[in-house]
């Protein structure tokens, strides 16, 4: 009897877990069990799909039948998992068409059931023009709406990265956006003067952001649409609704087994994605992650991050070595005509993380300044005084941020030293970079400040 | 009596030396010697200008009153330093106005002399039609040249950087533009499919390439312009001529000084850019450089260098500490369309340097390719097989290709395994990159192949 490995989440780190197992040992039956009707698509594309940016064709990466044909994967669309039984080696299943339970056995059990976008908990959320971004058929249904119904008022509840590309979509689709925030300014995590800087870009493109607003319910019409989004301090006209608060793992069914979960509710595992339980691996939005910079267990949702695990994951259970030493969260985000990025800890983070924080912020060409099409851009790099080691870094302009802040992601990663990055010898050329890189520019800036 | 520092050379490391001494230490009196009438001006930038990207006035970083203004520095341009007497502490200085000589004390000294364009030694190389690209003066009388004569048919001879450059800027500004090439293949030191693939590009841009063309000589007409050029192979019509054949570092007067030279003719220092000689600092194209992926010193002329080196001189001279640790040769150009990047080692030169070579070509798309604008970009890396570090990349694509390679740079220059470039934390956002950056997609690849 070949060994079988079953994984549970058919959208980013479950797919990437099963191919990778099949790869590494095609002898292994693999089958993966989804809830939903599709696996293996971009959720990050959503926002650019609703934005007229990308066909819906292409959103799917692989359906279930090119994961069987291409992949050798037995893939079980609209099946919930619904317990783990580990100590019987099998788990609970249910075919949501039938709604019939039935136990599946297995050799090795990967978990990668992701997450889910918080809720507000107050009355109307559920009007059937509210609507959360976290699975394609959010994407489809959100689309078919604007489609349909003309929508001209969207309110956006929350200024995270999603409430950004949103905005950034529904204007591209001519409707009047609304953002409404808990904090006094987007983008919590991201230093002060940046987050300024990102609310003046949603201002210049007709988003009205309206911060400390405390979404405490809806009104609701007869036709079950929300016409109002009330907060303490205002009420605003919305005939759509985003919910972009975030997300939780979903991480109840693990820990209910026994599984180990972290304060986040984030599923724990080592360095090769295997939990507390024998044969059962995590991977994805549904675990915790180690953040190198400050060696501390944290939730980050990230793709990039979840189908790295995935990887790991998926080698591992088929009998491989693999190793996923950690992440330093690693954000870019475009907001209207800003890139914007956040690598690494925050000032306020690292301070807490124990850390004699210095930050200092330059601004500088991304090209030679006289070349054409020249943009500025900022840099704002945060340090350690005693180390001198480079902590995190928030960059935003409008050219050449999001790759200048992977050269830094490197650095964050291997905790280098602010005297290291001022020796790096990086390519020059006027149409591309300025003769100092604004890397460079950051690194003596920071120097200088250090001393 | 205040101390006093010499610096010779106004282009690049020259002021970036003369400048960064008298922030080290303002009570020193510094001294610049420049022979042409300019200091302190962008070299690579004059492609641009040539080709209409740049104006004129905006070459000029500082005028020799700026510098003296601004940065408190003693310029003399038209002045040419002919002698260095460093047993009485002195240099024999030219007033090329004037015609007389006459001697300069010192107490450090910084040889920042530059290096010079190679000839080819045929006949007509003198010719008023024939020029190199290697001084602001040499800008101006290219433009003029144009502007006045209208020339049509521009022979470049030389398919290295400056020649990929120049025949951007002439085609830009219509002429027809023939490149002659010692070589097969244009861009030596890039690996030969990368070097097609610019072949393939500059035909394209109807730019003639002529491979293993041999130059032996011009016809010169009575007003002393070229009209043809002559090859072995076959002779072309020319009213340009641009040569673009390298450069030699400027070191003749500091080896008869007694001051220790390289293989290459470039001048030696240590780290802190001291010479064999007393009190006697050198930066810049005259030097050679400690390549830090085999250690060996090497004649790198690039403006990224010597400005690093300028400013570790200067700070020397004046008292300070600053080490200069050595470079990876990060190269970047524009051909037309494509961005060119070499960093680190050829493989060519990995396997003469003792390692094992393996190399891996990837290509992938720049940001998530169903997005509008993602562009293909290709990848060789060259990896040694035993330590499994990555020694070298070339890089090439319509987008996204340079800031990419710097960040290659770093894990060149870090000497960084393959297996901890797959281990990156990347920056993800479909705008921007892929789920999967290029730059992890060629880890991924390389790490299968040296398994």
């Amino acid at each position: 009897m070949p060994k079988r490995i079953l994984v549970i989440g058919g959208v980013a780190a479950g797919p990437s877990a099963a191919s990778k197992a099949k790869r590494t040992n095609p002898e292994y039956d693999v089958v993966l069990f989804e809830q939903g009707e599709d696996v293996s698509y971009g959720i990050c594309e959503i926002p650019y799909y609703i934005g007229g940016d990308i066909q819906a064709d292409k959103l799917v990466v692989n359906t279930p039948e090119q994961l069987r044909e291409r992949k050798g994967l037995d893939v079980r669309v609209l099946h919930r998992v619904e317990e783990l039984l580990p100590t019987k080696r099998k788990i609970v299943v249910r075919d949501l068409v039938s709604a019939k339970t039935f136990e599946e056995p297995y050799d090795r059990l990967i978990i990668a059931t992701g997450s889910r976008p918080k809720k507000l908990n107050v009355q109307g959320e559920d009007a059937r023009n509210v609507f959360t971004v976290k699975s394609l058929d959010d994407g489809f249904r959100i689309y078919k709406y604007i489609e349909a119904e003309q929508p001209k008022h969207a309110v956006i509840i929350g200024g995270g990265y999603i409430g950004m590309e949103m905005a950034d979509a529904l204007r591209a689709r001519n409707l009047d956006v609304t953002m409404l925030h808990l904090y006094g300014l987007p983008m919590n995590g991201l230093e002060r003067q940046v987050r300024e800087h990102v609310r003046e870009e949603l201002e210049k493109h007709q988003v009205q952001f309206i911060g400390d607003a405390n979404t405490e319910g809806f009104v609701v019409d007869k036709q079950q649409r929300v016409t109002h989004v009330v907060t303490k301090n205002g009420t605003y006209e919305a005939d759509l609704v985003i919910l972009a608060l975030g997300v939780v793992p979903n991480s109840e069914m693990a820990k209910k087994a026994g599984i180990r979960v972290g304060a986040s509710g984030g599923i724990l595992t080592d360095q090769r994605q295997q939990t507390n339980l024998d044969n059962l691996y995590a991977a994805g939005d549904c675990c915790e992650v180690k953040n190198l910079v400050n060696n501390k267990s944290m939730f980050i949702p990230l793709a990039t991050i979840a189908s790295k695990q995935g990887w790991v994951a998926g080698e591992n259970a088929a009998g491989g070595k693999a190793k996923f030493n950690g992440a330093i969260r690693a954000i870019a985000v475009k907001v209207f005509c800003l890139e914007v990025a956040r690598i690494g800890l925050s000032s306020e983070e690292a301070q807490a993380s124990g850390f004699t924080v210095v930050t200092e912020t330059i601004v500088a060409p991304c090209k030679v300044a006289m070349m054409p099409g020249s943009e500025k851009l900022w840099i704002t790099a945060i340090a350690d005084k005693r180390s001198k080691r480079l902590l995190g870094v928030n960059m935003i302009g409008k050219d050449g941020v999001v790759l200048r802040a992977n050269t830094f992601a490197v650095a964050i990663q291997h905790k280098m030293t602010i005297d290291e990055i001022q020796q790096w010898d990086l390519a020059y050329s006027p149409p591309f970079t300025p003769l100092w890189d604004p890397v460079l520019v950051a690194a003596n800036a920071m120097a200088k400040k250090l001393r």
